[in-house]
């Protein structure tokens, strides 16, 4: 079988969780090394990537987890403006890209499955 | 034209009316026995396979007249164990698969159209 | 790089301006006439093409202006029949097909990314 590629896109920050689970229960059926993972997050999803919080802190840990196997995590650079978080706050494994919507369609041009969760 | 194939993703309990009545439109648009569709519930949307509720009886005798018809209902075991459905329980109709998302990520490298309603 | 083809899926009224900004910054980012994009309103999202009311007129006119260069409009007849609003009296930028489902998984087909805001 061919090797996975999916393109998870988060645009609301309740739906974090969501991904996560979505993710390793994924990886737990397929392998990890067994696939390529990107999640792209624009809206006010971007807001979870704020180091303040604690809910946001135990979230950053389990994408760092995930980061740490391989999974791309990209914020929309619109979407930090509109919430006021600088680039440089961050968590380190989070790629910025100037629109969230071009890279989730340029995904799918390169055959990444789309999912919404 | 080219037989149309599409995965439907669900993830949430109230979106199964949604789902049923895009199926329904989206058939007598196109004709029965003209397309594929795969119906693929994760996440809390399992919970609609439960036999019990008269809301659940109508949902799963509308799921049925569909799958009379072709369309495959798919649920994933992550969820169904997540709710405590087992899997003895489901409807006959339904497939289960160990993880959702891998059942959504396969179908649309074969191909099929993904549409989240 | 590929032309980008964006097939954008809305169902929610809710969800417009979420629609029309995902679809400005996209434009900003990969230049005005770098993209074909088409817009698929379905279920109670074609509400927001009824002429009544601040909001819709607010809406409307962003539209139009998406549509002046070049972004496709489309409703779903069945859900317009569903929401009461005829046909005629549409924007005229507004494209109706039989069933919105069907468009969104040809425009797919034809190698257009999906996607939901």
């Amino acid at each position: 079988m061919n090797r996975l590629k999916l393109v998870f896109h988060i645009n609301e920050p309740d739906k974090w969780q969501r991904v996560i689970m979505n993710i390793n229960n994924f990886l737990n059926d397929v392998g990890q090394g067994n696939a390529d993972i990107e999640v792209v997050a624009n809206g006010e999803a971007v807001s979870a990537f704020k180091s303040n919080g604690q809910t946001n802190k135990m979230l950053i840990e389990q994408m760092q987890k995930l980061a740490e196997i391989g999974v791309n995590f990209v914020a929309c650079q619109n979407a930090l403006k509109a919430q006021s978080i600088a680039k440089e706050s961050l968590p380190e494994f989070v790629t910025v890209v100037p629109a969230g919507i071009t890279e989730i369609a340029r995904k799918q041009t390169e055959g990444f499955a789309y999912i919404k969760p």
